[in-house]
């Protein structure tokens, strides 16, 4: 290795450190800026799309909004030149995103209107996620996350059955109401169904015979019970996840490598030998 | 037996597991390809409601749907005829609703109108459950009815307090807001109430006077307090059945008599002693 | 005693057993059937409150609700005359009903539209909650009671807690909303505040300002979000509620008679002697 | 120490016993008073703001609310005079909104319009919590606190998660409904998109589209599945903070070695030994 290759090698590693990791004290105030810098370019395009404001200040929310593009653009640059394998980063979720939330910018010079995919921008907010590992939140989130993939096969079976109820209720409505109702068609009667079952209830429809009321009464009636289920489902989870964190004994038996023995265990259950309390 | 006879007996059997039962591969593929029917059949139904789309594709829909009709009416017959039992089918919930989703399209000859019964069709979405056996949902879909069916009584419970508290509070706001705010009759008034009370809250009827205002602020806190109810309910029952699913040893240590095993312990946590597995 | 007086006696007796009582045949049907009536003059009274119906069956309700008034009156002199100390009845919270939805009717000879006061009648569907003692729902009724009981305190707390919020919040709105966009005045502010907080949302009202729209916002999160709290509360008590009931050991001290003992004791807690177990 | 000093010294001391704290009879009854003079306040402000009342009694209520000003003037300076450290007690939060509820009514000499600020006296409604102490609500108040407080960080990555979500599902409306359907720029989807996701849903802005009622329906099953999210955590939380407070007893048995006791146990209920208490 020449002493210059092996200069360049430190360069990148020292870059890859502050872009990607969070360890340092500088790679914090990258993730950090980053950060703020995602949420100002937000608030640009946020601004841009209110009339009144875009009118007035639209040569500084532009120019503004390139300097942002520019930046980056060149974090783009910089995360795909310091890391080893950089076609991975490329076509991963996050560079993806990253790619796609400079691209409209510079596609606007060809094709008017493109300017506009910039929204896509706000799915950059998903690396907070990310950054979020720089605090203590970590473990709360990880705790959220478990649960919620605990619970996962359940609460598909819970929307699964709903949305069966969905269509069916959906479908009577619209046999009941019809179209002077204001149920113009099925797919709007299921529409009215769902918005009524999650008790949102908009109001820009609602039935107008007896008969209507009386099945909207009981859809309502229905939509306050089952909210009870996904919620059931989540709190013992919580539950579960809040037990297992805690009575977690963290051995692993010294003769067959068994782990996730009790908390006061001090004997392995699978071999008998034991353990190192 | 002649061997016609046998044969034709093999074929019926074939065709039973084919079209009943989910063990074999063919049967799974039918279970699937039905449900996909379905699906396609229900999208039809749908699309025939919306006027604009009808309007361009009728014959197209319309063919469609003959095509489905015929498809399904063999199957309603192959149903028939592979069983042992061919009564025991036709007048079960499944073979009501495959009858009552074929008829009403040859009935359309005969009856205009009678055409738009086929959104019974939608029923016939409730087969997913029974098809839902294919997959490892089971379980899960076991719980969360075991759960519901335990807090059936105390659900019942409550939603009966909850039917009596609105047509109480209904009537007294029919007595305070009146015809000329839009509480037309009591029926208008209870269904306004049970709207309020769940958290729906359509808007197309909303208290006008003082007095009715303070009340409806009253039901809403109740309703908000009162969704406690179901939830705690099922939570608990959720508890319950999760705990019964995990503490399934029921062993004792034969040595130092501890009980509260790991489902899949051989030996005792405590003292190490071999249990009876 | 004479035996004409003797046999008033018992004459009395069994005429209070039939209606005060539900445990003999004849006292469950009368509970029954006084229930049905219940039910069927409270439909009557939402039929007259319907125009269309009452214009066209005008004869009929009318002719209807005079037999209901005379058979609750009937009852209502037969519940003095058989009860021992009949002001107990007279002025207790079932009695003072009974007479309330009797009384309107008469009046109505006296003073117009005294009459739609027989809206009272409905309160006497409380009366369910005493025939229920026919049913096994006792049990799940008296849980249901019990959690609610205990968590009574905590839920005035969060009740109060919220309407404290909703004034601040409701007059904050005014300030930033004001007259010009339906926020008239302070009380109707409060009124819109927990229309949102409660997720019940009518419309009628709607913040059009920025700032209002923000703190809308931050309303609606904040009512997404404590509506856990009583849910919470009431998932614990029910929790508690439904282990005391399975884990109680009702076994009294032979030596000191304290009760309410672990499950698995087998000495007393308080003084040490040895249970029964 | 002077008599006269000694005497001062007493009356300063008894004084602000009775207007700071709450042991004494005398204590109590003032804050008391002060709540409902607090309450009456608030009532009159509201009034104000009723243009039809105000327009009628304003000058009753004028007067009304220059006499409890004068009373919250003279308090605030008992406060500041009986207190050993005014300045604590000035930029306190509390001291703030006592200066601030009175102040507003002697600027509007001065400045017009700035009497509306009078509404700030809402505020002092908190005090409430602090005269609480009186009652036994206390103890409940703390769990509830706790609770709250120990599930803190979970509900904030939920709510930022939730801020996130609507973010980006607002911006994804905001193309698809544009304009023309009410989505009239970012700023606007978002609150759209919060006010479905909560089930508020006011309807002032609904989707037109085929595809923005497609993840209108979308965001709602979300926000009635997410909803699980903080009523399973604080539900966990009031358990936990429940346990907290049931198993207080910390001893072991000194013969058995047995905990768990219950709290008001003199003996081991294995063995019956006395513990320590």
């Amino acid at each position: 290795m020449t002493p210059q290759k092996a200069n360049n090698f430190n360069w990148k590693k020292k870059l890859y450190e502050i872009i990607y990791e969070a360890d340092t004290p500088a790679g914090k105030w990258f993730d950090v800026i980053l950060l703020l810098f995602i949420i100002l370019s937000i608030l640009v395009v946020m601004l841009e799309s209110v009339k009144k404001i875009d009118a007035q200040y639209h040569q500084y929310l532009l120019a503004f909004e390139w300097i942002i593009t520019i930046l980056f653009s060149t974090e783009y640059i910089l995360r795909i030149v310091t890391i080893n394998k950089p076609f991975k980063y490329i076509f991963s979720f996050y560079g993806l995103i990253d790619l796609l939330s400079t691209l409209p910018m510079y596609l606007s010079f060809f094709f008017v209107g493109s300017h506009l995919l910039i929204a896509v921008r706000s799915l950059r907010l998903l690396r907070v996620f990310r950054i979020l590992k720089l605090v203590q939140f970590i473990g709360e989130a990880n705790q959220l996350k478990d649960a919620l993939k605990a619970s996962r096969t359940k609460i598909s079976v819970f929307i699964f059955a709903v949305l069966i109820l969905s269509v069916i209720l959906g479908t009577l409505m619209y046999m009941i109401e019809g179209d002077e109702n204001g149920f113009t068609s099925i797919p709007t009667s299921i529409y009215w169904t769902i918005v009524t079952l999650t008790t949102v209830g908009y109001g820009d429809i609602a039935p107008q015979t007896s008969l209507g009321q009386i099945i909207a009464t009981v859809i309502m009636i229905l939509g306050y019970g089952i909210i009870a289920v996904p919620t059931g489902i989540v709190s013992v989870e919580f539950a579960k996840a809040g037990n297992n964190t805690q009575h977690t004994n963290t051995q692993v038996c010294p003769n067959c490598a068994t782990d996730d023995h009790r908390d006061n265990a001090t004997h392995c259950y699978n071999c008998g030998s034991l353990l190192n309390t």
